[in-house]
């Protein structure tokens, strides 16, 4: 069981570690590594090919292709995180509007919480250990939410 | 192994059916609901409930609630597709931004196709017999793409 | 007569309040409640059952999925007011763009003034008591309105 | 009881039919009237001070001022209804985005049905003879929404 | 030969100032008004009878309804100028976006400066004394613009 | 007394007949050109340098120059007129965003009726024999708006 | 000397063919190519070490990676062609607006003449011979522009 | 060899200057001139023929007309960079969509440093000793971005 979360540069860094602390207190492995679609697309390629890999995070901002890239050289689920970094809406349109045939599982602008429960839910699919962190969660959470605007 | 599909209305089920028939192609078992989360929230309860659903897709337009109130419901991953009914930015943004805690796997607008592939991706982690489905789509894709503009 | 503001979490009360402290001006009862359509739909549910409420008032950002949450649940009035935490269009065209059957009274973005004075409105149809609190306060606008930009 | 429908011209009197036919089918007495903010401001006055009418519906495209200068003209309940004539979002954010002091109570775009339903609930408030009407049509909902994407 | 400047209210003076501080130094007569369309519709409609006015300013923010009301009332020339208070297309789609028979003569988002110019533009039409000073501020314009992003 | 109109290329012409027609009917001489900002600077030039002309109309879709081009060569008015070609955003921008220092008047998305309106207002302020027929217009206005969606 | 063009599927060919046509009638030769930076990064890999190509013309739309997936592998220029498929405004920020590092010079959407002649301008630095059949097009342009509406 | 950065105030010299940093660094001549399209189109027309300039750049905000004026004044590749004084989306547009014969390279809002970078690949055609300095680049660059959200 292994999370493998992709960020574009060094900049990038903070936004992974929040996914990484997330699933951590959930007990499920995760690499964080600086590997962009545009200047290492073999390192990318050989991230991707990792049989360990269960589900690919990859961030990016601006014209965000690294989600993309990734989920057109594995058949493992890849969730897409925009960032914010220009308008906003380039990134959350660059991640979410993919043609038919490579889907990634954007969730909104800077959600590093979101994309780890997103992998987690579907781990939790094969793994079953992943369940009761999430149900943990969840009941936490319905007392007191996370930072945001719950509705 | 199993996908739900839920649309709001029998308006929407067009989408619904694109999505059940590229998933009965890969011989995944996929039933159909139309279940309101506004209008049938009991049945929404009732059918997330079900513990032989692995995967949710809901898809809806306008203001879209029905993937998140499908994701605040359930562990297992949501698939949320944004209908174009009005702007297009209307129910992209309500699919897409959710707040922290209830994560949606969101595709693009009327991507009834990737929410499909996305559903497959999932389950193929816990049901290998879906790779070989996958692989079979991926090397064929490689050829000819379905309709649309991929990059 | 009463007024039932919602808002899915703490990190929203300050919106909330804004709204009771002018509905406490003009005599209204007004309760705030922290109860979010995702996390307490129990609660939700429960809430827009209290038969001494007449209108409620509901808040959120993002993807704002309550004030609907609540219109699809009774048939008093719901006044829906966006709150800016993402992109801001997000929580406006969640909000007012609801599908035919669900109405929902939409204010605009953080607009808690409008929010209590619309509820006042409406509550001054049937509590006559209600309209001399309108009538003092249009006058007092009319000399000097509240911070913002009235045309 | 009585709604007043206000449009600017004759162009946009299909918009203001269908709410007159929903609240006439919820035997609300309705009329409709052409009288723009911009060419019968006198016009206008005159309607907005008939003491019969309770709740005001008025609807507009492009640049729509006429919401707003009702509002700022009575103390009862306005609902703006924005219509697709330009972009869409001229008129949506021209209904919704009121300055503070004077609440319009924004539906989506060409939301005529989402108009006179929120015009029955808060006429429901006063007459409760309404009340069996919403409650027959929200019954009814439930089985089959109206034509459009309800979620 | 006059200016009149409106403003919906005392918040939106300073911006009324700019203009009144560039037309006097073209020697323009400017009388600068706080009159809100909404709050004091009387008033506007008293300034907008004055015949000594040859060209108005209306200024307003978010749904700016004022400088519509104003071009409505009178067949002299209407300079709207949105003021960037909510999201800046509300302000900018509600002054531009007129509907046809009301002309209001839209300059970009707080841009004071350029109102003032095109205030001064139109009278020089009829004041030939103008042009020299609009012939002085272009020539020290050709060497350093105001600040701000000329191209 | 004259009012040039200025359009880039002949596929533009319709519109700009329309502000001919308009004019006319008010007996103000009118010329319409084809003269674009980029293919033929120095007939544009030629043609801002007529010193009968009183007002320019300079209409264009796209990334929309010609407005501003013209604005920044003479001291005469410029009204702008923004050609629904792209997304409508993009002239829209163009035409109304311009930097300090050349004040352009611009009126909505296709609006050659309100950039005829304007014109005319404008010129009357210097020859009186055009207020009798923008009184006429508007009255006839008051009856019966032109085809759009007046509020 | 050469040109190729890459769209991603043989749904985008019309989009390509049109480039070539204008390219083949500056008798510079243009290459077209159906090779998707996902669907066949390969075949995209070895287009762009192609060492007699001098520009590169990339097209897509929705989420339009191709582009920035070309300039990530060349140093040559690397001309970028937004289609219109789903918002537009998605494939357009898509192109423009790439991560530092990797330069696409983006021209508008759908915007294939302007490709063409762009990537001859390049060419024209290095080939004298472009110059003409330049100067002819622009010669003749400035009599009559290509459909559209040229400002 | 030489490049030519324009814009149109001394307020966007500090965007400029980032662009002749990078190509200094390329040991690639660059001019900078504070030449307005609107102001000085005597200036732009003599530095756009100006016949060792090889490339120009021209940067501006808001309605950024200048990188069109130039591009239709020369056939030599121009860059256009849209900078971010506005509302972001007001410039890029006015840079990107280009009526079609009017070629302009955009690159990204204040995106100096790929403008840069995309003018030394368009020399490196011509002029063999740049692409070593985009070699040593892009090697670099591979190892650490420059700063901003590669992906």
């Amino acid at each position: 069981m292994k999370v493998a979360v992709l960020v574009g540069s060094k900049s990038d860094l903070e936004a992974a570690e929040k996914v990484r602390a997330r699933l951590t207190e959930f007990e499920i492995p995760c690499d964080v590594h600086v590997a962009s679609a545009h200047r290492n697309p073999d390192k990318v390629d050989r991230l991707v090919r990792d049989p360990e890999v269960d589900v690919f995070v990859a961030m990016a901002g601006l014209s965000a292709a690294l989600p993309g890239v990734v989920a057109a050289r594995t058949l493992k689920p890849v969730v897409g995180v925009p960032l914010h970094r220009g308008l906003g809406l380039d990134s959350l349109l660059s991640v979410v509007q993919m043609p038919p045939g490579i889907p990634v599982a954007s969730v909104g602008l800077d959600a590093s919480e979101n994309a780890a429960l997103l992998a987690a839910e579907i781990l939790a699919l094969k793994f079953p250990e992943v369940v009761a962190h999430l149900e943990k969660y969840r009941a936490k959470w319905r007392e007191e939410p996370p930072a945001g605007s719950p509705s």
